[in-house]
């Protein structure tokens, strides 16, 4: 597609980077538990910013530091971006224009890192936003990967010869199912505790839905239905 | 918008038809409690087809089937289309290009008035498929009523303030929380029996999610993810 200059091919993390490779930026884009692996051959090279696109930030900062390299130019980003699907082949140019990417510095992380992976999201057309590494795992547990298990949950529930009567609700309420189930697997594996927190919230909401629903109780139902619509609504489009 | 060649506006609920109207065909687009009551003063004027949209069907049918006038040109339709907006200002010409209507004749309907139902759904571009109203009902709690419910659950289970970080997968997993709450309360409550059906499969699965998170169960978790995949896939876009 005439998007990359020059490259590596093979295995770096078995054979390791040749010997004469050095860098400004390096963003790691892999499966989140190869990313601290990647960490660790990268930092020693790279004389700015190493950075990544994970989906996890707490467990990857925390091995990063227990890195036996210097991390001080590690800071962690997730651009808040992205479909259910994978390969270069559904590469967009305007991807990131208007979204949130959000950088985790660690302590160790020096300052100057951390205004590059701004200034390189924001080249890219994000809004940027600084959280600490946990506070991004508890924030996306809840807007992105509880979703993702209430949408795959929902698509299982559904009996297969029903689908000839699904519209688009059922279409946009488990699109995110299609994600790569190896991909996924690593992401709720590495944030486990903050999902089960965040399921545990859904599933109080769930029950008072199927309390309201079995008593046909029309106030609560109406209630529910409220608060759903005005937090949805809040998001806009 | 030059839509529509004539018309009468007011109530005809209380003050009735103007005298003189006589229909080819009706078709009621009213929150689904109102059909009903129209059914009974459309079907003696007209000589075609009465047919309306609603989300749910056995009640509808039923209390036609109550009502003291001939309802052999009655046939329930269900459009599987529409979003979550409400108001002209959200029409649009290709609604139903490729949907499918479902058309539920009850034991009363005319073989004509089927025909003409379907008919009339063809030429908006739909496909069809007969169902009795009963059948219709079991289908969408699970295709349609579930997903709104579970979109509702999820917007409400998200603390305001993570709203700056939710990406396309919350929005779209939550986007049809948007809909008119005072019509999908008539819709639930219309549809309850089904629905708690439908809640309690689903709650069934999301039992087993949280049991493969919180042990972090690894296996489970791939195999729950791809469940969900191949069910999504088989929808396609």
């Amino acid at each position: 597609m005439g998007a990359i200059d020059s490259f590596f091919a093979g295995s770096f993390l078995s054979e390791g980077l040749p010997g004469n490779a050095r860098f400004d930026l390096a963003v790691i884009c892999t499966p989140v538990q190869c990313i601290p692996q990647w960490c660790e051959r990268l930092l020693p090279r790279t004389r700015g910013l190493v950075t990544d696109v994970g989906s996890t930030k707490a467990g990857i900062c925390k091995q990063v530091r227990d890195l036996n390299v210097d991390a001080t130019q590690f800071c962690g980003s997730h651009p808040m971006a992205g479909s259910e699907k994978d390969g270069v082949e559904h590469a967009r140019a305007g991807l990131f224009d208007g979204k949130v990417a959000i950088v985790t510095p660690s302590q160790d992380t020096q300052p100057a890192a951390v205004q590059l992976a701004e200034e390189l999201w924001r080249e890219l057309g994000c809004s940027t936003m600084r959280l600490s590494p946990q506070q991004h795992d508890d924030a996306v547990a809840s807007t992105s990967h509880l979703p993702h298990i209430v949408a795959a949950a929902l698509a299982s529930a559904t009996d297969t010869e029903l689908l000839s009567v699904a519209a688009t609700g059922w279409a946009d309420t488990t699109r995110v199912a299609s994600g790569s189930p190896a991909m996924w697997r690593q992401i709720i594996l590495e944030n486990r505790g903050p999902i089960a927190a965040a399921l545990k919230q859904f599933a109080g909401n769930l029950q008072q839905w199927t309390a309201a629903v079995e008593g046909g109780d029309e106030e609560q139902i109406q209630k529910l239905l409220e608060q759903g619509k005005t937090k949805r609504d809040a998001l806009g489009n």
